[in-house]
């Protein structure tokens, strides 16, 4: 396949599975083309410390995905940046429309782009994000130095959250809609360890985000803090999981769990001959997911790639 | 669990596998025992130079399996050598019996101890083992600069060793039962590119290996070499890929596939409640065994084992 608009493989997703997958792709020779996405690096970019990626002790994200990125450049994968907006399928040939760069041909698709945040849904959400409401810790953290900030979460995201702010902040409000928190025991102990810097809000909610000047200021809470319905804050971190994108693949007819992630069997198989999936988009492990558990799922799915291929064509 | 001698949880090998499950189940704080083995390091350590590990783009494989056992380390797993003899269930307790060391108890297990290498089942195997026998290229092939060599194989391991050997031996001789290798494309182009050094015999035979002065000497072969039943050889490696041991599993009742390994579920839950299994021992990934896979089903068996105690034990 020599000409530049068509591949063997068109991953779609440039986070852990789709490096992992880009790079087995590369080692069976295929022609790889990786579409990046609007989130570079997926989760693994954003995860600030990592600690439990097997054989590095403890490395930055953002460093471990480029480290992802550059092993399959070195074996020749090609990365495009953009958004996949579309992707059709005609016969044994994939489609893949990216944003404003046309359009690219692909015997076989990885879906592998990941999740998205989930947003609490409020009126002035949208408005006020970057104006003192984030969903990345790690990016916007250090942003807050010496401020009072809050997290809205109760997953190990937002406890890893809270522990990387008190490096920073002045005071930290863990809000919390259940009774507990469900977080890694050593997430958790670290973060009982801060003393009066952290306070855990159980049973609270958001009801409403505050502005003043155009900027964040504070939420309201059900119920209140102190008696107060209204807690002043300089910045809102909001990690309450993620959600997959299900509208590429449900507009192929690939068939989703009831979450919305795409169904694989152990070979990251969809139920349509051609496209596989890997990474946080899949069911594969449940609700486990993890930089190594993605990566693994890349290869895994780049494996059953080339041996559709293989079938395929078996020529070339 | 104090004692020394008990454990949340007990993980029998040392390789990719093992040690992944033993950093997750550190981070949820378990008290955790493995038990390396025979052979420390597993596949990895022997797998000599690694580039499709993610993350690092070529190292060693020794040093990788170091980088993972530090990792574990890091983070309190406790590391035992020794040959897991026998393994005994009484209610929700596990007796393992470690050589020469006394029993240790655990509240659940993981099997991770990967794969035995295959052997010819001829009648001198044995005896010429270490004498111009070996199963591991990268340990021995050092030994056999300007020598003329063999391995018998036809997988992806065997053309790896072909070559790694072309960089020390004058001639090495690739014994291939079936017409064809079912290797990587891009190790097999590699083979190619070696020109004399590498001469491969399809179709091809070892019906006995000859001996001199107790010495490993050559090959019978079937057919013959250029009219010749007998090869002389100065070595002679032997590549024909890895068993599981079942004997352990097999004993508690764990449930196999008919291929020897212990079937588990995509959480690495065998049909023993509180006996999980991950890596090459198991049939997670069919016949897909790779480092990085290895090291997901570690961190996955973890998971459900921390699950799994948290049910048992509500308490602790």
């Amino acid at each position: 396949m020599k000409s530049r608009n068509k591949y063997d493989l068109i991953i779609v997703g440039g986070g852990a599975a789709g490096y992992a997958a880009a790079l087995y792709a590369k080692r069976y020779e295929l022609s790889v083309l990786l579409i990046e996405g609007e989130t570079p690096g997926g989760e693994t970019a954003n995860a600030g410390l990592i600690e439990n990626y097997p054989g590095f002790d403890a490395i930055d994200g953002y460093e471990l995905y480029q480290k992802f990125r550059s092993h399959a450049l070195k074996f020749g994968a090609e990365i495009q940046s953009g958004r996949v907006e579309k992707v059709t399928q005609e016969g044994h040939q994939f489609k893949v429309s990216v944003g404003g760069q046309g359009e690219k041909e692909g015997l076989c698709i990885i879906f592998a782009h990941g999740q998205a945040r989930r947003r609490l849904g409020l009126p002035s959400e949208d408005r006020l994000t970057g104006k003192g409401v984030s969903y990345c810790v790690t990016c916007d953290g250090p942003l807050y130095k010496g401020k009072t900030v809050g997290i809205v979460g109760g997953g190990d995201a937002s406890v890893k959250g809270v522990n990387l702010l008190t490096e920073f902040v002045h005071k930290v409000f863990l809000i919390v809609m259940l009774g507990q928190v469900n977080a890694e025991p050593i997430n958790f102990r670290l973060m009982q360890s801060k003393g009066d810097k952290v306070e855990v809000l159980y049973h609270t909610q958001v009801k409403e985000l505050l502005e003043e000047s155009g900027k964040f200021a504070g939420v309201k809470l059900s119920p209140g803090y102190q008696g107060n319905d209204i807690l002043k804050l300089d910045g809102l971190f909001i990690e309450i999981g993620a959600v997959p994108d299900r509208a590429l693949p449900a507009s192929l007819g690939v068939a989703l769990a009831e979450s919305g992630h795409i169904h694989v069997d152990q070979f990251m198989r969809t139920n349509i001959a051609g496209i596989f999936a890997a990474g946080d988009v899949t069911d594969a492990t449940g609700s486990f997911r993890q930089i190594v558990t993605a990566a693994a799922q890349g290869s895994i799915a780049a494996t059953s790639a080339y041996e559709y291929l293989k079938i395929l064509n078996p020529k070339s």
